[in-house]
């Protein structure tokens, strides 16, 4: 709401600044809890920052109590520790056995149980999508200058039938398919990885057909306060460099960092980007 | 059956040798077919042997029916070439639309359609899974010298429901599940590549649990004669390079080149391998 002050837990890359910025221009007062090992701390000028490590909920909650913040959501590429390396302080430590728990549940544990233990010290965690929905495509269609044609929306359906057959087992968020079969699936290396594996494919005749898509999209049931799939101007090069016709996302979800540049380099390369239903 | 000459259509890697090996142990008159840029002709020493690239399938019916031979099995790594780059003999040509329709269907179309070419040519193509039963795990169980635990028995189970979530898309065959998860399922990379990325993310500490299974099987509705899964010593190498505890594989169908040494390496770094029902 604006006017209402908000408290940012920012991690890498460029979206936690431009989610300032937005919220910011939204009328709100902003804090940034710049995540030490993940954020640009230098990155934050002209706003309120203080830094704190994954552990140091203590201090993290001291400072946004003396703010009067109410509300926090989290952004930005986190390089998550170890359960053992987080180094709790005091705030942190009489919920570390429900923290482990959340750990052992999965890959997004960790974060989701730290947004659950300030919920229940009374700061409400949202989705970065409520507080700066200009991030993702706002609507289905295309966005930029370019779109999929016939042969790209049905490598588009093959890469998604790919993530949905794997939904139920965790194992990421994005697909790339070409030439009318999924050739690569994103685990935890991450989708630019995943990009370049398709271009050394390439470059060892391992793919019949030119063309393809890369699809990214979030897991079924994906908490959306934590790692929305994200796109931005490195995935449009790795996209290029994999000979991709384009590429699909989520409308409304996926998020995209430095929108403008991303869709100039698309435009450019002779890319499209796709926001789905 | 013994006595009857048995006509090999030879790839790369060491396990046409071991077929040839077999078949002749088993009775039967051996001519090896050595495709040219996928086998080591050098390697058949003791074996008739003729070399032929993969059009040129004219040549090989005349000098497999100049040996009286009925019976093809096509064994060992075929580098597949496009099918521009097929260079078809005047025995090829006639069939080429349905060769290029095969291979339009699907990554083992052009090795399946030659076989098909073959069958209505008068010689029947048979898995080598016929021919030379020990180059896999004959039963169900451990091989060499260590188990799979309760734990290893669910990553396991959860890289197969990977592949199996898979299967109506062609994806590949084989995955590898760490921590609860599967974190890389193989595509055109092949399960050499895919193990070096998942030894990548280990070193950069992208998973969080030590430990892991390789499950290796056929993909559903598999044609036993081409391109049938296969490990070996640089499986079990990459296996351990992973940070894996074992390897599971389907009894009977994956084959396994140069097991003796395959076991032997395995036993060595206290890797399972498991033949699955």
């Amino acid at each position: 709401v604006s006017g209402t002050p908000i408290g940012l837990i920012a991690g890498g890359g460029s979206l936690p600044l431009e989610a300032a910025v937005a919220a910011r221009g939204a009328g709100r007062e902003v804090f940034i809890a710049a995540l030490r090992g993940s954020a640009d701390e230098g990155a934050f000028a002209g706003f309120a920052c203080e830094s704190f490590g994954l552990g140091q909920l203590g201090g993290l909650l001291k400072a946004m109590r003396a703010r009067a913040i109410r509300e926090v959501a989290l952004i930005g590429h986190v390089v998550r520790p170890g359960i053992s390396d987080l180094k709790p302080d005091l705030g942190l430590l009489r919920h570390l056995p429900a923290l482990k728990a959340a750990f052992e549940r999965g890959d997004d544990g960790l974060l989701r149980g730290i947004l659950d233990i300030l919920d229940q010290e009374g700061l409400s965690a949202r989705s970065v999508l409520d507080l700066a929905p200009a991030l993702t495509a706002v609507t289905p269609g295309p966005i930029g200058r370019h779109r999929a044609d016939e042969a790209a929306a049905r490598q588009i359906a093959l890469a998604q039938a790919a993530l949905e057959a794997l939904d139920a087992l965790d194992v990421g968020q994005a697909a790339v398919a070409v030439g009318g079969r999924p050739v690569a699936i994103e685990g935890p290396e991450g989708t630019d990885e995943m990009l370049l594996r398709v271009a050394v494919m390439r470059e060892r005749r391992r793919l019949r057909n030119g063309g393809g898509v890369l699809v990214k999209r979030p897991k079924r049931g994906q908490d959306l306060r934590v790692d929305l799939p994200t796109i931005g101007p490195s995935t449009v090069t790795r996209a290029r460099e994999a000979g991709l016709q384009g590429i699909a996302v989520t409308a409304g979800v996926t998020l995209i960092a430095q929108k403008a540049e991303t869709i100039r380099l698309a435009d450019e390369a002779g890319l499209f980007i796709e926001a789905l239903p």
